[in-house]
């Protein structure tokens, strides 16, 4: 494994900048102000051509002028100086930089040719550099921020690595209201040199970061993602927005960073398989993100809901239990100790509704602890925390009653153990996610989200927290069964397939399809070919009854319809009848494929495809003629580990077609897993294939025998 | 139609208490101030045993003592004493009253007493109550708030009717903070004489509601809720959530205010059929309900998307994209007009990003002014507004460069045309949402939400809340066959239930039910049953070959596997055996049903289902062996018009098998929606009809044929 360049990025001891002047309403000078504001305590050195200090530092006239050489270059200027600017830091010795300016790939050819320029620079001198396009960094434990807004909320542990640099910079103010604080954030841009890859890699290392949010567009080697990911998440949770999965989602990512999209669905599988918990908005990406760097592990599925309020109650209750959480009934004696300190017709179940009440210690201490030690609950969802939010909202109606006490003074007197409360979850290893209408103007709300528990707007966010981390248990409970050990290319599969392309064949007959699926073991329908005069009667021999007659060639992929095939056959002389009427139709010479007709009410369907910028995938689903109507399918990049293949096969709507089903046996899952995975192998193994397409699967009895088949080659267009 | 209770307890010229004093620590006396400080200019009436006054209002010794007949009595006390009061109420004179005090049905059995009580009270005076267990009201044309916290918002366009007290209460300040404001709120508690149904249709006649939001934990009368809320969401759109369709939701609503949930999809198919948009979070219900409040109606689907930063950009069009919405790439002409004043490296097409940029009315107003002048937009998703905001964060980086200028001064230089922008929804007739990471302390963001124009705190927010405003351009959108003309039950049919009910059968057997749907005009298969010496010749010679043979009795549910059933038959011999077989499996006096083989291999299945306290239910799906694996199905409530039978068909997942379909011609839509309709028509032409299960209905060319089915009696356990 080759260093990970961040490592020197993100700790600079010396930061010089190029492009940061004194005039605050250019963006290297908002840059430059951000390191020097916000407490970095390395070296700055400023380069200008011009000025003879830079926001009160000595500036050099250029970076062969300066007088040491610094870790870290910071370059705003137009794109087509940064080259050369990023040559002179090489020379220099400068081993990292980042590149702020925009106008690179992401705006059409000119700007592609000066980031194959940046690229150049990198190959000759070994200089690596985040972005262009991008908005730096933030390292809160060196209170480095290179973006150009305030980050002054101090040392957290999510790391966040993001293709869009807004979201480590224009949302810091909001990141602010709610308490999320960075380990390190990331802005990848452009990622010429350093990609998203590469930042999950670092953060992935990073002691000070507990968990990872990712914020993607496209990724660019996505088996490298996966391999990475799959380490990652194995140790520490990551969470992920992908939006680059639609047509204008894609469209866009392409204009902001250069970045290539892939279907949806295509990230959804790559994420599954990596371990990686899929989110769907910024929110949600920050909101978890931080639950899961904060918060201590979920180790069960079961929820106590807690609150003063019975709507949020209920749809918390509601939220945890639609996304598969369990909200238990407690027991007698747990019931019993909660119905003692409530109102008599407060609810003391689960949910425990303790009604409005000015006590607030009780929703927030006493009776999550109780909860806690009882052992029933591993984890809570609280509702309804609030203390000087309530009292300023309700001030202008009690103040004369109270004798114009201040508001100050009605909040001083009420007192609980707020410190006990937020010391909860480590006290008892139990996650704690709290939601109020209150905001950080509340003292309370304040309290909680500095003392790291997670304090959201609405109760259902708080439930939706809690499933992430029901998500990130699931992660640490898959079995990985390891890297995956290629097969050997097969002689006789390396044959088919050149001789296929030698021919200008776009895909193989169906025949062949299946002969080459035969020799890498996937089990396939018991059939021959006869050519010319070949007899049938010694090949039904072999097939045996009922049996199948098509016209085979790569020439006609869809049959049906055209008098091209017969099934069922039960006979000889059905047989040769069925010869002579398909050749009537499709020519003498046409070859004819006799199968077996493999008997069974399942058919399922898999297959290859690739996707420019994805590399090779694998499908998994239902198939027969309904393959489309229904579109139950999953996906994953290939090459699929065992364990891959076996988890990729109950993760389709209708997985209980392959267990014990309507008095069928349940399905040979060993065999169909392995089937799977083998398929996996082959678009590595033979780079030509272009995509494979298995379907049906028949189940026969147990086993999975692939009935049709028809692989595409890159050497041109399917017939 | 009778008079909506609401029309007159909305609207007090008076209003009474019983259980408010002067201490500022009870409830009773929180929702008196409420009323007193909020603006409202009605007459205060305290009743209190005691007090001689009342937050300085003369108080009176009972309800008998009260100077005049409130139009309203607002009781806080404990439940035992409330039927009583409200008596007196009712005996005064009062039509409608606020009961706030809890401890009723949603207590248990001496609670259902008190509200039994308080039934009484309403059958013999005709007085109608909000409550109990519920917060009252808000109506801020007349600025009157009986809840506990302070409504100081003004008036608005979203009505909001819910069965939690805190939606219309404790999250005030957080509605406060997002400038979302009410028409109307109603917090309809234990529905004892008014209900959720009552306050949907009193906001639907309500000339200030603009949009209506409810939060649901189960209605009672979904016939009478379906009614109303399809009259309604015609003019007016509808957003709901519902909470009690999970075992812990219906659970936590039952404890709360004792309403009765039903399964999820049964809620999904009554919002779906009354033309409600659903929602999963309060959040989205308050800012969905705000959105389509104050903004024009979307009329197409073209968005037009526009940032100042990619990220968000690319999200908002994948969030819509995704959601079905269109993010067309602008004309030449118009790309070309917004690249005339944006960057050269900017993107000028669809989304335009505008990258960091200080001239914040650029993307605020020239932009989308440009956008909805070119008319190739029907609705626009703008993020990043912000103005002051920014200062002030950037501010303590800035100072000194600006010779420390005040925040103030350099905020005053920053100027645009925020009301033009402010205005553009309303000069267009096209609907503007924002999306900004500042917040209600931002001048401009404030400013935006003051004039109607909303603005949420992350891109996807905004982009989801246009598809709501999708979703209700779709429901204007819909064909509504009318009210149906149920057909006059069939003699034959109430025979036939009537001989089996009498008989203490739980089923009718397939032969019988099969009859029964035949008799209202449904297709079934050609059969006729056979009993003792009955010759099946004569049979086979009027269902004809191929012919299934099956046991058919209503002891026998299940016939597979079990030697009762025998298909594909193609001669009287195999026909003679099947019979000899049957009988010996089944016993020799077994009736046995003759019937027609269908062929097709398009197989759907529909049913008739009754859930406790939803009423009766009609299931439209996939059909044959894979119903259970599948389950792609969708429901309804009974009776469905023909237009929601017509709709249902097209709801379900693989709605393509409906279609032309691999060589297969398309479905008889007309015929599969009437026989959907008719079935939609026997559980209430039959109260005896517990469930229909009619699978499969197998596609036979073009025509839908009900192959086999089961009709379940309430006398019994089906066999």
């Amino acid at each position: 494994m080759t260093e990970n360049p961040l490592k020197y990025i993100m700790n600079p001891a010396s930061i010089a900048t190029v492009g940061a002047g004194n005039n605050p309403l250019k963006m290297g000078t908002l840059h430059a102000l951000s390191i020097l504001k916000d407490g970095y305590k390395g070296k700055f050195l400023p380069v200008h051509p011009r000025e003879k200090t830079v926001l009160g530092h000595s500036a050099y006239r250029s970076i062969e002028d300066l007088p040491e050489v610094p870790d870290l270059g910071l370059i705003i200027v137009p794109a087509p100086e940064v080259p050369g600017i990023v040559e002179s830091f090489a020379v220099k010795g400068t081993r990292g930089c980042i590149i702020v300016s925009a106008g690179f790939r992401e705006t059409g050819d000119e700007g592609t040719s000066f980031e194959k320029q940046l690229m150049g620079v990198s190959a000759r001198y070994g200089i690596k550099f985040i972005g262009p396009n991008c908005m730096g960094i933030i390292n809160s434990s060196i209170s480095l921020n290179t973006t150009v807004m305030r980050y002054a909320m101090g040392t957290g542990g999510l790391g966040f690595a993001s293709q869009s640099g807004t979201y480590i910079t224009q949302n810091l103010p909001y990141l602010h209201r709610r308490g999320i604080r960075f380990s390190k954030a990331i802005s990848v841009g452009n990622s010429t040199t350093i990609d998203i890859t590469d930042a999950l890699e670092y953060l992935g290392n990073d002691p000070e970061t507990k968990s990872i949010a990712l914020y993607v567009e496209g990724v660019s080697d996505t088996g490298r993602f996966l391999d990475v990911a799959r380490r990652i998440t194995a140790l520490k949770p990551v969470v992920a927005q992908f939006v680059g999965g639609s047509e204008a989602g894609a469209r866009s990512g392409m204009s902001h960073t250069g970045a290539l999209g892939a279907p949806d669905f295509l990230y959804d599988g790559l994420f599954r398989q990596a371990g990686i918990i899929r989110l769907h908005s910024i929110e949600e990406l920050l909101d978890h993100g931080w639950v899961l760097a904060t918060q201590p592990r979920l180790k069960g599925k079961r929820i106590g809901v807690l609150t003063n309020s019975g709507g949020p109650g209920s749809s918390m209750a509601n939220t945890c239990n639609q996304g598969g959480l369990e909200i238990p009934e407690f027991s007698e004696a747990l019931k019993r100790n909660i119905a003692s300190i409530i109102p008599p017709h407060a609810a003391c179940s689960n949910p425990v509704d303790i009604t409005f009440n000015m006590d607030i210690g009780l929703l927030t201490k006493t009776i999550p602890e109780m909860v806690m030690d009882s052992g029933e609950a591993d984890g809570i969802v609280l509702h309804g925390a609030m203390k000087s939010g309530f009292i300023v909202s309700v001030y202008p109606h009690i103040r004369e009653l109270l004798g114009g006490m201040s508001m100050e003074e009605i909040n001083s007197q009420f007192v609980f153990d707020m410190a006990g409360s937020a010391a909860l979850p480590w006290k008892y290893e139990i996650p704690l996610v709290i939601s109020s209408f209150m905001d950080s103007d509340d003292d309370c709300i304040a309290f909680y989200r500095e003392q790291n528990v997670p304090v959201f707007d609405s109760p259902e966010k708080a439930a939706r927290a809690m499933l992430s981390l029901h998500g990130y248990l699931n992660v640490t409970r898959r079995h990985d069964s390891g890297h995956p050990e290629m097969p050997e290319r097969v002689p006789g599969a390396v044959d088919l397939i050149s001789d296929a392309v030698a021919k200008g064949m776009g895909n193989l007959d169906e025949y062949q399809s299946k002969r080459l699926l035969a020799l890498y073991g996937i089990p396939v329908t018991r059939e021959q070919c006869i050519y010319g005069m070949d007899d049938i009667d010694s090949v039904l021999q072999t097939v045996g009854f009922p049996a199948a007659v098509k016209a085979c060639s790569h020439e006609i992929a869809h049959k049906t319809g055209k008098g091209l095939i017969r099934l069922n056959i039960n006979s000889i002389e059905t047989a040769r009848e069925a010869v002579r009427d398909i050749r009537r139709a499709a020519g003498s010479d046409v070859a004819l494929l006799v199968s077996e007709m493999v008997k069974g009410e399942r058919e399922l369907s898999a297959g290859i495809l690739r996707h420019q910028g994805f590399g090779p995938a694998v499908m998994f689903g239902i198939g027969g003629i309904f393959t489309e109507a229904l579109r139950d399918m999953v996906f994953r990049r290939a090459p699929l580990r065992e364990s891959e293949a076996r988890e990729m096969l109950f993760d389709i709507r209708s997985q209980g077609l392959l267990r014990e089903f309507r008095g069928m046996p349940g399905v040979d899952i060993d065999t169909l897993a392995v089937m799977i995975q083998t398929l996996s192998f082959l678009p590595l193994l033979h780079p030509e294939i272009l995509e494979i397409d298995i379907n049906p699967i028949i189940i026969a009895g147990t086993k999975p025998v692939a009935a049709d088949a028809l692989v595409v080659l890159s050497s041109g267009v399917p017939g």
